[in-house]
């Protein structure tokens, strides 16, 4: 199973974090993007090839603290095709570095739509008697309000090729509650979301947000044994507190995302931003540690 | 309001077909893969450039007598970035040729994400001083699970582009009951989403499946004046007669997808697949033609 492999890597580092890598062109540092706009003039590959270059040094910088990265498909499709090529070259580089990679591009559609997807992000696309992997990830968010049959092909892939998905249950945002918490026959619709992502078995986990502690907690408890990706914490609220009830009994068995935090890190700090990315991702290292070291014996309960 | 130009392009076809290009390789007629294979080997770009051929012969043959197309992104997804380029250059050749682009995309995220999905597909995206469209759509399907934070981003992009969304509320495919029928206090999760998409405004439609005839009735006589994009008929087993309750009391307000039915008629006639595609199309018109001519004064109930 693709979360054991993600399990070792989280082991090996002493570290749960994954950091996300959604950039904006207003989080590169002064001079990235008019480097490559002298090259390429103020086009979308230029900006395309600046993220890539940002991508990679933050790479570089994390690979020995962090044990994923989770890159997000909208601010990559935002600079169109060029920045599809940066998506790709952001994951093959990851992934020759050693780390996990998950495509947070929440995917869902019909049937023979979503095996598309699949192939897309998990799986393989055959040209004759040559085989690729298009955007190649260990792990996808998928968003399962079409149902069953909207998932399942995503789950079949995962079998194949031993990856994973992550299934959006209680998401981090403000509005999240609007559908999400609606009582659905004795249950809110993100448990019961959670119920079949259990049923779709062992490759898939779900999404929880740190910025709902106590929907986490109840989860953690209903599910002990799922792997659970925890958006949410730093720029949008979520502390540490608030997310320990998201790790299972041994403290392991979840991933929790910081994106800004660590990749504009250099705007608080003044240093260049590779030295102030790896300082914000081992400061949330320790912090993570203190916290699974509380966890020891079963985790804390949210704050009230 | 883009459903404006839309509602045109129908009256003025006579027609409220939309094709959807879902392009799977099997469904290139013989020898178009191969021709570009020759050129570029065995590679994804070699598929692309094929698809490609394919979806502009498919917008030269049907130009004339549809309204909209609807590239479904996973199935270029799945060519990697050259899929993307194939994404793109569909989009901007069938707007050169006066249709209406609808991308579904399905996509849908938190508030900052959904920004950049929205620049990808229905705004623009700023670099330096030049300004560019990536994905040149009109119109993007949206998936509103996570509330109204993830859904208002893409709404204040149509509102400054003059775009639309469609926002998922009942699915064609088999499983789409499984949350979306379920009972959310007093009303079922498609119709608790449904009435959010009134609130958000005249840019934003529904979804509504022709394999669930009932459904489309009931949400077409709570919304009267909303614009449905109604998939599910042909292949997916809806008939002119299921979807019939889906039009307006002015037989308007909806188009109609039909995607293999169309894209790959050439398997079932014989025919070059541009004219096997036109025939397919010219049928449909027909025959959507005497449906709407029985909606004169109010549409049809569904079969019982």
């Amino acid at each position: 199973v693709s979360f054991d492999i993600l399990s070792e890597k989280i082991s090996a580092k002493g570290n749960p974090t994954v950091a996300g890598l959604d950039p904006r062109l207003d989080h590169l540092p002064p001079g990235l993007l008019a480097a490559h706009i002298a090259q390429k003039g103020e086009t979308l590959e230029a900006a395309a090839a600046a993220v890539l270059e940002f991508n990679k040094g933050l790479v570089d910088a994390l690979h020995d603290v962090i044990p994923a990265v989770k890159p997000q498909s909208a601010f990559y499709e935002a600079l169109g095709p060029a920045g599809m090529v940066t998506l790709r070259e952001t994951m093959v580089y990851a992934t020759e570095h050693g780390l996990y990679v998950i495509a947070d591009a929440k995917r869902g559609d019909i049937g023979s739509t979503a095996e598309a997807y699949a192939e897309a992000f998990l799986g393989e696309t055959v040209i004759g008697g040559a085989v690729f992997r298009p955007f190649p990830a260990d792990c996808l968010t998928v968003n399962a309000y079409l149902g069953s049959d909207g998932v399942l092909p995503f789950v079949a892939q995962c079998e194949q090729y031993g990856r994973a998905v992550f299934v959006l249950a209680k998401t981090s945002n403000p509005s999240s509650g609007e559908f999400q918490d609606r009582d659905v026959e004795g249950m809110p619709l993100y448990r019961r979301i959670a119920e079949k992502a259990l049923q779709w078995g062992p490759h898939v986990g779900i999404v929880a947000g740190a910025t709902y502690p106590s929907q986490l907690a109840e989860m953690r408890a209903a599910f002990p044994d799922m792997f659970f990706l925890i958006p949410g914490y730093g720029a949008q609220g979520g502390s540490a507190a608030d997310l320990a009830p998201g790790f299972n009994a041994d403290g392991g068995g979840a991933v929790v995302n910081s994106s800004r935090a660590i990749t504009c890190a250099w705007k608080k700090t003044g240093l260049p931003y590779k030295d102030a990315a790896r300082a914000e991702a081992l400061r949330m290292r320790d912090e993570l540690r203190e916290v699974l070291r509380k966890c020891r014996g079963g985790c804390p309960q949210p704050p009230a």
